[in-house]
């Protein structure tokens, strides 16, 4: 793969944008919601199906694919897009959250972090230099640097020193990546609620220079309002010519916000694992299909959405096989909220092209606000 | 509905047949593998996948459907083909096999069978008047007499009992199902491995007259030898121009020889249930993709196969997901398994067309014999 890895910005509306990620792989509309693919699939669903609700690109979790089956064995085997049988391009985080989150027994040093697997507790080392490796061998066409995310709550102080040793690491990473055509890096910053240090973050990350950025250390916990006030402010350090991606986020309404405020790309596990514990995400909100209002509902969930769970189901089916335990109740929710999700991209895309992303963005809040459909 | 339920018989082979059973909701080809809906999904997979494998009806479960969401509530909802979405034909059992294997404190009497739902031990009634009630109540376009099914072990006298209190019930449901143009309704011969039994239950259903006349009491565990000793007999003892179908079987060979003794439909949990624990049916007999030697190999289950798990994925994708229990794992070997059964199917019915099952059944062994392919 020669062709060059290339954002285009094709409008602005107010802060926001809309555009076009050129890849070897194909294109990545923006702003673009990334499905999560944590172990090699989107969990319930096929990805001929991930593909069909409008997704560009997906995410896989280096963490797990490192441990399981290895990123050797994937390397092997094709690389990660013909193991899990999607041609599209694929984002791979650097493993640094997921170490922090999941994993036992930490040790972090300067040259990187030792972990237990939480798989079978076997130890593992993850630095950028490893982490590059890893993402090189999985085929990544998105690759993240590999930072450091602490624990909240977290002093300034704390976050200052964190934040430093991501920038070193980020260094690091892009001195590894090297020179890959067709394949981006992406730098990470960090810093926390703190604007300075979040302005020296972007600074540091800039200079270094990467093919996008993204603003890590949000969606860990510290509510809409905190992570609204650091958008507010943090996108406008990053350079204007490449995609701003806001890692591990998140609602419906989290995710009109972070567009509003000029982010380009997001990631998250909540359509899919919402969808596996009855959860639905509809134009009017939330729906909890294990509800025994909906035992005897002849409707869909969203009677303008073209899901195939719209389609074809009542919401007494969907409580059926979700009170009975049947694999489709996932199955059919998650290609629901997937669906509404990239739905929901499209409009906000279309909108920013046309100018009318405040009138879009209104009457999103008003229908949620209206709330779900009452039963017959 | 008044186009009528018919079956036309378009060639024999020896013993095995192969024909079309007419509805209205589309016609079945015979020999006929049915897969298992039961609760109103076929687990694991969406319903058009399972037309796509090649079903042409499946089999819905009167016992479960009945408690869960109950028949009532499906009729209110438009039938169990538009509440599961299948506008394919739906065969119900009767609910009397289920009675004596899955729920707790039966009690048996001339009228019926009193009984406690095994999802939360509250009591229900099933006769053959009420069994007849619930299948039309879920619109079912193949409809089981209610029979009683003793358990095993049973002596004569206990099957020829249990055999004349069915027929009793087999009338009683000839008379409570009345005449329902488009609607079949089967007889089910019971008797046990006793020729003489199995013969007066013959005589006493074709008196009564059924569109179709199932061979029950078999796959209850009496072994291979066992059922193909009662079916090298028993399907003469049916009528010629009527279908033939023998309840819950099998595996592959089991359905091969049923095949070749007379026998013209089939339903079973096998392939489903196996694809959910990791098992695969090929022509090679089965695999075990649990099993270590796959964790590396590139190739699919079976080259030869054209179902989307062996086309776009390698053994080492399905080891892997099965391992780490991801839901496409009984997505793929669910759908490979179905796609198997129903390739063989056509298969039988080719051969019995073109009057060549036995190079067909000399070739389905052989392969067999030779196992699995190994790993490189």
């Amino acid at each position: 793969m020669t062709e060059k890895f290339s954002f285009t910005l094709h409008a602005t509306d107010g802060k926001a944008r809309t555009g076009v990620i050129h890849t070897p792989r194909g294109e990545i509309r923006t702003p673009a919601f990334m499905p999560v693919g944590t172990a090699g699939t989107v969990k319930a669903m096929m990805p001929e199906s991930v593909a069909a609700t409008g997704a560009d690109i997906l995410l896989g979790n280096t963490y797990h694919l490192m441990l399981r089956p290895t990123a050797e064995r994937i390397d092997r085997l094709g690389g990660l897009h013909k193991f899990m049988n999607w041609p599209k391009p694929i984002l791979t985080d650097s493993g640094g959250f997921q170490v922090m989150s999941l994993s036992g027994l930490r040790k972090l040093t300067e040259e990187g972090v030792t972990f237990a697997s939480h798989v079978d507790g076997s130890k593992h080392f993850l630095s950028p230099e490893r982490s590059m490796e890893i993402q090189r061998l999985l085929g990544s066409d998105i690759v993240m640097a590999f930072d450091e995310c602490p624990a909240l709550p977290a002093d300034e102080t704390r976050v200052a020193e964190s934040m430093r040793l991501s920038m070193r690491w980020a260094q690091r990473s892009r001195d590894a990546f090297g020179d890959r055509p067709g394949h981006a890096l992406f730098g990470i910053m960090q810093g926390g609620v703190t604007p300075e240090l979040r302005a020296e973050s972007a600074e540091k990350l800039t200079e270094i220079g990467f093919d996008g950025y993204a603003v890590g250390g949000l969606a860990v916990g510290e509510g809409q309002e905190a992570m609204f006030g650091v958008l507010d402010y943090a996108p406008g350090f990053l350079p204007e010519d490449r995609p701003r991606y806001l890692m591990g986020v998140g609602k419906p309404d989290d995710i009109v916000g972070a567009v509003e405020r000029g982010i380009d790309m997001m990631d998250c596990v909540l359509p899919s694992r919402s969808g596996r514990t009855g959860q639905a995400w509809t134009r009017r909100g939330q729906v909890n299909i294990k509800n025994a209002r909906h035992m005897d509902d002849p409707r869909p969930l969203d009677e303008h959405c073209t899901c195939p769970a719209c389609r074809n189901y009542s919401r007494a089916y969907l409580h059926h096989v979700f009170r009975a335990g049947e694999m489709i109740s996932g199955m059919l929710l998650t290609w629901h909220n997937l669906h509404y999700y990239q739905e929901l991209m499209q409009g906000l895309r279309d909108a920013i092209a046309a100018g009318r992303l405040s009138a879009f963005v209104t009457e999103f809040h008003a229908l949620r606000a209206e709330g779900d459909i009452e039963p017959l």
